[in-house]
């Protein structure tokens, strides 16, 4: 039951109670069956719904949404779209896909056409991503981190408390959940003052995070968007494995930032969840002190309830073991100011870009969502119930991401990002 | 006269001597006539050479080569052929456009319907950016900044001289020449321990670069290219002006790079020159101690001779003066270098992706390829002929960069990219 005391709506679909895709999620996402062209989907239960056929039934008519825009290999057409049309077409699905509503429901032809059994479909990247973005808007992190390479008096940078800092990171390399990642080779400086040595990366790391995709209209140029303006901007979230080389990384980011120690891979979740799902679940932000400076403020500015784990699985384990529990609502950071700084300066967004909101690290030692910080550079190792430790990932091991809201008697959740680390490449 | 004596080959079409355009040129671009679709082209003096209705003529043969693939607004498919296509085509064309080839030159109808007069058409950008990449690679930039930030005794990290340090920029806001920019607004922190402000950027600087395009098929992720391979998968190269804020960089900056400092503009020249017409220039690479680990290493490591300038105009000078005057070969690291580290742990590369240099200074004062360093942070600012001083950009001035390498009787050069900038925005 909602607030109201009202029943959550249910679909003629049967979703179970603990499913991430009920009817108040149906996130966006990409999929293509075999021998055919990809198409545009939601998904609900163990169903992708198939948009494009959908449309073409006439019973998806919303104003303003263009013909064709989910026969694409991408959501890129459909975000560019103003709020308002993705939220009447949203809208319309769910009113389509109630238990009451009987057009998709007694049609056993249009349902063979447009309800595709998940198991009969591939489901691909949902996005062309055009320019991707990763904050560090976690404070526990980025103590953490700052602990670690600069001592606890220097732990954090004296800007940190005062901006949203973040990065610019490698598009090309984002891949859907599934994806195995080969452990990088690169240089490493084993021995501080020694010269670097080239070999595989000996401390490869995950990094939890969420990301939200912009969507709407470009933006200009030399324009901005404030706090407000872009809570309308934000098409949906997805779960991000920020896959990290710590041994690259110590050794080259100073002083323009980590590069091939990233670069490699970053893993993300394949099914959008509408930032509209997301409102029942959304919080007060968490009180920022000392003040931000005007352009991060705004009235829309808001934190989510959204509970993420971590968990680990290896050859020796009979299932995957959690290594991190922590929340979306740690996030010292908005998205909302995420965004608005993002363009601060007059740096144009497209839809389609990407912007993660850095590793999410909760102030309890289990809530660290990365290695690096829940095995405190590797000097207090995870014991798995197999009797194994880690230090940092090996071989072998996978990597699962999860993340879910939980309504009354409902979840919209992102299902989880997965990867596989494969051994690195012979010489 | 090239090196064997032979005067270098001309063409039908009239091309000054100081010409960047020269027959041995012959840059890829993108170009519109009023009211036609964009389509690629070359360059020949002050012609436009459509290549969509070359290719339509049938006098563009090349095998390999797809139909249509110029009809297009941007460059990519055709970047993605092999190099061995490209060269064929570039090959084919210097064939046609010389004098002694009557097809084109004795074709009047052909001729009005391919050489475009510049004047007629507009040029556009080039190519559409996957991923934009700025290295770090000039010591004397990198030693001069250093000093400014970090004193003399940490000027160069110790990584410097390991690997060619970079960093991901932001590709939404690569802008071509011409292109007016808007001086940003942001965090600034004028007095050192108190709070940031916002305003409007007071130490706008340019940073004289150049860039190149990735060609070839894309790599896949996982995999790595040698310093060799890397030299048959370089398209061509642009000059680069990194807008740069330095009060907004010198706050942000840190632990993670240049954000919002960098990411409001950054411009390049229209006409990409061929790597295959820079290959007359190549000079051996800058001595390299401590020598580089193996994957940096190549027998095809190779720099260039290509002068470099910039000028400035102001609203009260008859004409831009010149403050930089430079050499590609000062960088210390090469194309070939950084392209192969920048896959070193397997980011994948695509065509269209965008590689830039960092800043190219040299030994004397001038030449240093920034207003940070020519000025050295304010402190000696530049005298202009009208008598106005310059410690960094001013509202109303233009940037104009240029860059050619000198053959015997004939130029291989960029043209210029250029930019006005306009005051910030009002509150």
């Amino acid at each position: 039951m909602d607030s109201t005391g009202t029943p959550a709506a249910q679909s003629f679909l049967e979703v179970a109670a603990d499913s991430h895709f009920s009817l108040q999620n149906l996130p966006w996402g990409v999929v293509a069956r075999p021998g055919e062209e990809p198409r545009c989907a939601v998904r609900l239960g163990d169903w992708a719904i198939d948009l494009a056929r959908l449309q073409a039934s006439d019973l998806l008519a919303v104003a303003g949404l263009p013909n064709g825009v989910f026969e694409r290999d991408a959501l890129n057409d459909f975000m560019a779209l103003p709020a308002s049309v993705r939220r009447a077409v949203r809208a319309r699905l769910g009113a389509l896909l109630r238990r009451d509503a009987p057009q998709l429901r007694d049609d056993p032809a249009l349902r063979r056409r447009v309800l595709l059994p998940l198991a009969d479909v591939t489901v691909l990247a949902p996005v062309r991503i055009g320019d991707y973005t990763d904050f560090y808007s976690s404070r526990d992190h980025a103590t953490n981190v700052g602990i670690m390479f600069r001592g606890r008096q220097n732990a954090l940078m004296p800007n940190w408390l005062h901006l949203p800092v973040g990065y610019h990171g490698r598009a090309s390399s984002i891949v859907p959940s599934g994806t195995a990642v080969r452990r990088p080779r690169g240089q490493l400086q084993p021995n501080a003052g020694e010269p670097p040595v080239f070999g595989p990366s000996r401390l490869l790391d995950f990094e939890l995070e969420v990301g939200f995709f912009y969507g709407g209209p470009p933006t200009e140029l030399g324009s901005t968007l404030s706090v407000d303006a872009a809570d309308d901007r934000i098409f949906g979230l997805v779960l991000v494995n920020d896959w990290s080389a710590r041994d690259v990384q110590a050794w080259e980011y100073q002083p323009l930032g980590p590069f091939t120690a990233k670069n490699f891979a970053t893993s993300i979740s394949p099914w959008v969840v509408p930032w509209e799902a997301l409102q029942p679940f959304r919080r007060e932000p968490p009180p920022q002190d000392p003040a931000p400076l005007p352009y991060l403020r705004g009235e829309r500015n808001a934190s989510f309830d959204i509970a993420l784990e971590v968990a680990l699985a290896t050859p020796r384990q009979t299932a995957p073991h959690p290594v991190c529990r922590t929340n979306f609502r740690h996030l010292y950071w908005t998205m909302q100011q995420q965004l608005a700084h993002h363009t601060v300066t007059g740096c144009n967004v497209r839809p389609g870009d990407l912007m993660a909101s850095g590793t999410i690290s909760g102030p309890d030692r289990d809530s660290r969502g990365s290695l690096l910080e829940l095995t405190w550079r590797g000097s207090e190792p995870i014991r798995l119930p197999s009797g194994e430790e880690r230090r940092f990932l090996e071989d072998g091991d996978t990597v699962i991401m999860t993340g879910w809201s939980q309504g009354d008697g409902y979840r919209v959740g992102f299902g989880e990002v997965r990867g596989d680390v494969l051994p690195a490449r012979p010489d």
